[in-house]
């Protein structure tokens, strides 16, 4: 009675994911990882979300541990609107679908908009959740260069014209102007208004990805939702800000694509958790959502500094960095001959640090080999100094090793 | 600075879900909703699961807080075999997918099974929202007729001989073994010893639905998993014993499909909610899951036979229905001329009731006018009567009046 299951199962399914390797590196007993993308919920305002919760469920359980409606309730969709506007991003309660975190937003604006063979356009590097998704359809995945200023609007422009000549009409780009994963740089307000009309002079949809959004510090740059608001769809989430473990996010499209969306949904999971939204609204009342912004704000400014302060000082001269104002992660370049892809299991076995390799982040895997991402979301300051000193050590013994 | 959003979205997308107008119905003010899967959450132990939650929050407030693995945590997956392993299911902890309720579940084995093109087998009438999310994909979806003994396997294996002789092998058969939705009728024991032999001599991949498995009265048949563990894929939920609202069901398939999943899940919704799995251990802990799952049992048992009295009482002489040991439903066949969908809008403008046609349950929308589902899970025992005599002064005087 065994089944041969590999030979039942289709052919071209996606080599297994990139993620799975760095959930593995974060579970290494011992290791200092600088790997991941997860919040420190030791600096959450637990004893507050508790109380909190205590209160959603004695006064709503009914209705918390109930379906919601696809969409999400209709009162936290007014919520979540009200919450944009105070950022500037328009987006009517219609506009808006919950979803179970980010990245459940970006595969059903994907489901929604791709169809096999199709083209798209996505920030090189960027986020490799992104990148998994979309060898799920599959895509042709055409990646613009990121520097210092966040997405070359000058090279976007020449990629449009050479797909154009090619025939390809891109489906969308897919954009994280804050504090972008992986690189930590911003998109500058002009070229943000350069893309805007880009966008708007070749009808290309923009999905407008703020996971770290609220995480950065000085006054914020506007959202290219605000900017351009009937063609782009603005992706958030509240992992990074609230609670994870609850899987809450959502979309603010036009209506036609929410509304897409929606369809979809309700032939997936068919609705958001219902008790994640009365508790998000809940702690967003109380000021829970809003003072535990400010604290995460403050940590991670502090693990910001000690981390460049530190490789500063710890590596190998000819390395280069990039430095965030917001978020978690600063992006590092080695010097060459180093492969930071190669030396990662020594790093991590001789030196017992994790970083991510940059290859990881490209849609060509050939691409980013002397680059790697450091997340610092996760690090207490106190251990920073360390974990960088030994990875400059691990560096510079290589590069002495040529 | 608009966009044509409608042009720029793919023009293959199916149509709006039938689960939209369904809400819809549930949502009219004043109608007595017979339409809706929903549990009846008056019932739930509200109180307990509230003092479980604060718990949860107070004890494990960064962990449930945070992600979870994309498995679902290893102590939960050995909490779901342990409980599995009860009702003789076999299905280790990694072969155990935790996932946001078990709609999530079967679309994850959909995307790691299916491609377009591809056939696959399900019962005719089935789940709606299967049928909505294979349209997805799509794929070709050949019914095979149930009757009061559920699946045919007679016609499964004539089916099976006619789609060969068409060079085509279907992907899996998808099957709700017990108190099936829509019929409410629950696969007999040599059919299931039937099925599982069809099967295993085919080759052919069954997804077992339990959505209502623990939902009935007397022994438990085995379920399909118990008989044939290597070739069934079980698919499981909390959405009607516990909480729907906390998004939380599972899959027990093969290794080999397990990992795919796992790799499937990490590019769209990531993870399962941790908070969910905390407090379902936490209530299965403290005696409120398996009390809850008792009181839902009896109060299913009260309107099952309040509801089958009504219909003797109240429905013309010619119509039909089945007699369901356990679940949500009751599926009625109107004598002819009479038009379940047709009927729907008069009866709920003029009597104030709401039910499911029929059609809306076949792959082939043509088939199933003359029948519609009842749902008793939301109604209180003392409206029951009431609204189905309103559902039959609505048939007899459609049928008096042809």
């Amino acid at each position: 009675m065994t089944m041969e299951w590999d030979a039942l199962l289709p052919s071209d399914a996606p080599p297994a994911g990139d993620m799975a390797a760095i959930f593995e590196l974060l579970e290494r007993p011992g290791v200092l990882s600088f790997a991941g993308g997860l919040p420190d919920t030791a600096g959450f305002r637990t004893a507050q979300i508790a109380a909190a919760g205590t209160e959603v469920l004695t006064r709503h359980g009914p209705e918390s541990l109930q379906y919601s409606p696809s969409p999400g309730f209709r009162w936290f969709r007014e919520f979540l609107s009200e919450r944009l506007a105070r950022r500037g991003i328009p987006a009517a309660p219609a506009e808006l679908v919950v979803t179970a975190g980010g990245s459940q937003a970006f595969d059903l604006v994907c489901r929604a908009m791709l169809r096999p063979g199709d083209h798209v356009l996505v920030e090189a590097p960027t986020f490799l959740g992104a990148l998994a998704t979309l060898r799920l359809f599959p895509v042709t995945v055409h990646g613009v260069p990121v520097d210092d200023k966040g997405l070359s609007a000058d090279q976007l422009a020449d990629d449009l014209r050479r797909l154009r000549r090619q025939g390809i009409r891109p489906r969308f780009l897919y954009t994280i102007p804050n504090f972008q994963n992986p690189t930590g740089c911003t998109l500058t307000e002009p070229r943000r208004r350069e893309l805007v009309r880009l966008a708007t002079e070749w009808e290309l949809p923009v999905l407008e990805d703020d996971a770290y959004g609220e995480l950065g510090e000085g006054a914020p740059l506007p959202a290219l939702k605000a900017l351009h608001p009937a063609g782009v769809v603005f992706l958030g989430t509240f992992s990074k800000i609230f609670a994870p473990g609850l899987r809450l996010g959502w979309l603010a499209g036009p209506p036609e694509l929410a509304q897409r969306v929606v369809g979809i949904r309700q032939s997936t999971d068919q609705c958001p958790s219902s008790f994640a939204q009365f508790l998000a609204r809940a702690c967003d009342t109380a000021g829970i959502l809003d003072g535990q912004i400010e604290d995460i704000r403050t940590a991670l400014r502090r693990r910001r500094t000690a981390t460049l302060d530190a490789l500063a000082r710890y590596m190998p001269e000819e390395a280069r960095w990039t430095r965030p104002d917001g978020g978690y992660y600063t992006w590092v370049t080695l010097p060459p001959p180093l492969d930071a892809g190669k030396l990662l299991p020594h790093v991590v076995m001789q030196q017992r640090v994790a970083y991510v390799p940059g290859a990881a982040f490209y849609p060509k895997p050939a691409d980013g080999h002397r680059q790697l991402r450091l997340s610092y979301s996760l690090v207490e300051v106190a251990q920073i100094p360390d974990g960088i000193a030994r990875l400059g050590t691990a560096f510079r013994s290589a590069l002495s090793a040529r």
